[in-house]
């Protein structure tokens, strides 16, 4: 890993790295979090998911569309033509709680995890919107990189 | 509180939920996160902050930004013209957190919750990037509403 | 009905008009749409607006999405703050057509039927994307306004 | 063909599939549309594409503005760095109807036929727009793709 | 005037100013600005204008499509409803300058000289991008507020 | 140098033009532009980037994003993954002058001229907005191209 903050030059402006002399290659992200709430709110995600008030396949629409915009959101970031987003959720009745966990792809020369990041930001957001009308507490938690996989840095798997 | 989801109509479709006649009233909210992070990682925020390399500058222009798109990437909101985003930072050394507060307002017929929380959101994922290169385990905890006043629901707070 | 373009001033250049003196009423409009199809291809459609692969809950969020963003698409449309959209389909077998109806309002200064015939557009659209791969012929068809309220003028209703 | 619905995985989840295998190779759509209007509609159009009060100018530029921003109208649409962009309008005035032809060219990974319908129904919601305030009951008829280059599929035309 | 920078609070961060308590009055601006170009340059445009590749015309659009979306590119501007954006051009065949003068409306809590200025600029710049193949020494000049209506600060024009 | 306008067909009818069989090379763009203020504004500006009240550290930011986003802001550009964006400031005391330098980068099938005077252009206008408070006359000047790299057209350098 660097030990100094690459988005900023040597005399500590922000740029937009240069990132054209590295190789195109597959780039694979994989990012999770998850939203607490009441298990009220809980079962009617879940039955919603089931039959009527479809609450996770709108976030799930929210997820995709945010991560192909991620580069006009984060200052930073390249914009990525991305070539995969997956989004899964997982029901975890016990802990009142719904993960979700996002893949992205691209070939390209310059990482996606931003994009999964994002997208699993933006899709547990989406569910909080889609919610808070019954459960204005609840909370978005541990949103973190899970595996990152393709350029110079190689295979990346959260500890 | 209500005991359905407002965003689904009676057919369980989602829809944006008429509030055409709501009254146009001065509607806050505020809501806050953290991003945890290892202490070295840490350092070099704080002292960018200060000095040079400037994170939390970078990362208060990127919240300020979402707020106004925050309409663009959760689907059922509604579009508003916020008349204020205020971004606090909150630096924890003891814990190596950094935590953001966003306030937002607008004389609207919709609460702007969900612009104070993306606004959180986008600040941490912002964090995030400018500081990947040195540490990929940093995790966004705790994004949650703090505060919010006007409409019907008048006020409430975090318990 | 006007007799000229009033989208061009007297020198018959592009403007977006001035709306300012205006008053804000409650506006409304319908417009519609259907897109023709295989009869293979709506059965899937059909079966999966009832089960999985939920083509139908996609194209509904990509027409709620679209209507806030119309303002951007259409260069003369006036940026508007919609207070409503609702998205219907109409799944005709015998004709193997999906139809699609969609209701936007906003308090304003100005029509909202370009959001809506926009909406519905996309909705469309949306279907003949997650469609194209088993069916490349399919066709929009007669995309129209249906009713229209407020403003000035009135009360207007497909004839 | 596939007989399957390919933006959906095996769940039944929508997602934005994986073209990353696939080969760069050069891609073309071309789609088409009409707007059918009132002789006297037809006539002021006819007129002000030839002196002032441009429509299809207008048209023409909102159609390929619309192409590039394809990927954030169409949910699970891969996002296209397009190489080229054309737009073709035919006057037929037997018929009082204003035809829109769409080119769309690509370097990719992946088909560009929703950039092609896309820009000609944005095309044709314009002229509905800069025309709706003589003649509200345009429609927007037989939006649909003539051809198609490129990829695994090869040649396609509308039969 | 104000003798600080008003959109920096007291500890000097950024934030997007409360607009909230002010009076939505009616609110002008009007921003010019004139891009310099080759003689041969000039002429292209000159009879573009009249016949056929419509400089101006494209330029034209691109502006008014700029001032809606000042908020999104200015990043402490608020989002504003504009009622109104016209678009002028000034030919000046002895500068051998094309000069682009912007009017902007809203009904608001804040001005819109920044939409003004934003629209103005696009379209110089757009200008430049149809004939840079024929001229890339062109240069943008005096990019400038003309006047001001409404609003606590009344009405102010260019000394 | 071509000797006409390429963003306009044989018909003169405006396109985005055919880039697919030019090569992907390595590109480079240098765009410049000031503004010019009162000396108290200037004053402001200079100790604000040294201490509070960063204005060029917004601006930076902002110049950033709208690099990314010119395809959308310039109607015939064509959508441009960059792999490199650099914002420079330059303070002229004795001129009372802010200026801009911005380097754009890509690995591409066309140049990022348009990128780079893009990003300067939304530096200088974020500048003026945060300081018309006070000092509503700020002029923006003499935005041009510095230098251009790659392409068939190789090395350019303003005379």
């Amino acid at each position: 890993m660097s030990d100094s903050l690459t988005h900023f030059d040597a005399d500590g402006q922000a740029h937009m790295v240069d990132v054209g002399a590295k190789a195109e290659t597959r780039r694979v992200a994989v990012a999770t979090g998850r939203i607490r709430m009441q298990p009220a709110t809980f079962a009617m995600v879940q039955s919603g998911s089931a039959k009527k008030g479809d609450v996770l396949g709108v976030a799930r629409i929210a997820a995709i569309q945010a991560a192909k915009r991620t580069g006009e959101l984060i200052p930073l970031c390249h914009p990525i033509a991305l070539t995969r987003v997956a989004v899964e959720f997982e029901l975890d009745a016990a802990a009142s709680t719904v993960g979700c966990t996002v893949t992205t792809e691209t070939v390209g020369r310059t990482g996606v995890e931003m994009e999964a990041l994002t997208a699993a930001s933006v899709a547990l957001l989406t569910i909080y919107d889609m919610c808070k009308a019954v459960d204005r507490g609840m909370t978005v938690e541990s949103v973190h990189l899970l595996e990152k996989l393709g350029g110079k840095s190689g295979h990346w798997r959260a500890g």
